[in-house]
């Protein structure tokens, strides 16, 4: 079934103890797309400058992702620029040039309007929130958020919390989303500011998904991913986009949401992030396969499972 | 079968986000001990002090630990004071009064001698040689270290390293010992310098096992045991090695030693660890009964199981 991620395409320049690349083809709808699009149809809205050309539309093109909601404007495209430094979990950002997507203003495309599944990457809440009410029909909204928007825009964030079923974010931004040090209350929190399931990506150490007691017809027990020790990682830009499109992409390849399917979706997620990280920008996520992606699925199943 | 622990007795006084307690029991062989005492037969190696009373005594006893081998001289026992403050996983250390142990030379009665478990906590690396030598019988040592030691006493350490099977200790201890990084790469240096396996302890999200290849019919695939998240961590003190207790605890009680059991060994490692932390010192550790600990292992295998 179809997913519909609204969120940024940029140009990143990024160092990390691998090396260094300049104003290579990134963004969060980006990672999301190309990762989604292993497990299902993509359609993506964001926007452009004159500077996106045809040949950074054929990434999302060959992987048959449908870039008909990516909208050009004059101007130069979002450029963010950072480094890793000794912690590969935390980028230092040097610059961050809005650009274009300063105005954004997402506009769906009519085509997509029967889209079944929603990713709202992360952008301001306001726009997340008008999406999601255009966008009443899906069956299943999954988004994400940053420490800018839960501390500058909270009413703003709150709104759309009430509007996500399934928010993917971080340690760190759950705490402080919560304003609560300890993770499992913390998670408890969240949930009943409105989402059905909450998803903390551990960064290195995997990902748990926490539940409200009767969602999808489930108990309230957490469930947890680990992820794969991996002997080098050139850059970690995108893992965490990377995960959602794994798990919202798998999840929207199945014909139910239930309990099984969602622990699936949080494994291919940590799947996809580890895929995302063996290389600088998208360039592992370009050329995989299914049989490479369930391959390495097994692995981790495996680097947790008792007989 | 019966295990020997060879470490520290301590009092303790700890501050946490939950409270404050002054001159409790503990110490590495402590923790070790009660969470070992679940699975099998434990016998102590410790030197404490006047202030060591019958009711310190009793709390091992009480489990049927073993404690004809804990030295009773003149003077105070070990005392150790901390505080936990944002960081749950990182404690600061307010005082450190050896007495005792400082002049500890570890003395193994000959009722120990046919032990065929050996752990070494976390103590000079000179003394755990030297312990090892002389239990030169044992199927299989577990050893413990820390920072102090690792840039401290790097010559003897190493020559430690060689005589341990299982090294348990956490993530920054891996990358400090191996000079690298990356934990992979950092684990495959640590097991180069002589342990068969590397458990690598990682607070919170769990710990992962690495292993030499061909080590006890072994392939070099690491597994990893998640950790459940807790509502409230009262006091981490002991955490990892009560964390040791229940691993070797438990591979003790087997009759061999195969992948299945040390992945087993692993769950039950962070199950121990978890019951420790539910209450200051070694309380919860002191009236478990092994429906729970089996109850709560059944939890942990939940949390990460695919069907």
């Amino acid at each position: 079934m179809s997913i519909l991620v609204v969120g940024s395409v940029a140009f990143d320049t990024i160092a990390t103890p691998s090396g260094r690349v300049t104003d290579i083809l990134g963004g969060a709808a980006t990672y999301f797309s190309l990762a989604a699009s292993y497990f299902t149809e993509v359609r993506v809205v964001a926007v452009v400058g004159a500077d996106f050309t045809s040949e950074h539309e054929a990434v999302l093109k060959n992987r048959k992702v449908d870039t008909r909601g990516i909208e050009r404007t004059q101007g130069k495209t979002f450029r963010w620029g950072g480094q890793y430094l000794d912690n590969l979990n935390e980028a230092k950002t040097d610059f961050t040039e809005l650009n274009v997507f300063e105005k954004f203003q997402p506009r769906i495309p009519k085509e997509y309007a029967d889209s079944q599944f929603l990713f709202l990457a992360n952008i301001h809440p306001s726009l997340q929130s008008a999406v999601r009410r255009e966008m009443n029909g899906v069956r299943l909204t999954g988004g994400d958020t940053m420490n800018f928007w839960i501390q500058g825009t909270p009413k703003e964030l709150a709104e759309t919390l009430k509007l996500v079923n399934v928010l993917l974010i971080n340690d760190t931004e759950t705490k402080m989303l919560a304003g609560e040090k300890n993770l499992l209350r913390a998670a408890k929190k969240v949930i009943a500011m409105g989402p059905s399931a909450l998803v903390v990506k551990h960064g290195e150490y995997g990902a748990t998904i926490f539940f409200r007691e009767g969602a999808f017809g489930l108990g309230a027990h957490p469930f947890r991913a680990p992820a794969l020790p991996i002997d080098e990682v050139k850059d970690p830009t995108g893992a965490g986009d990377s995960f959602a499109g794994g798990f919202m992409g798998y999840i929207a390849s199945q014909g139910e949401i239930n309990r099984e399917v969602l622990k699936r979706a949080l494994f291919y997620g940590g799947v996809m992030g580890s895929f995302a990280v063996e290389r600088f920008g998208t360039e592992r996520l370009q050329n995989l396969t299914r049989e490479e992606i369930d391959a390495r699925f097994q692995i981790f199943r495996e680097l947790t499972h008792l007989e």
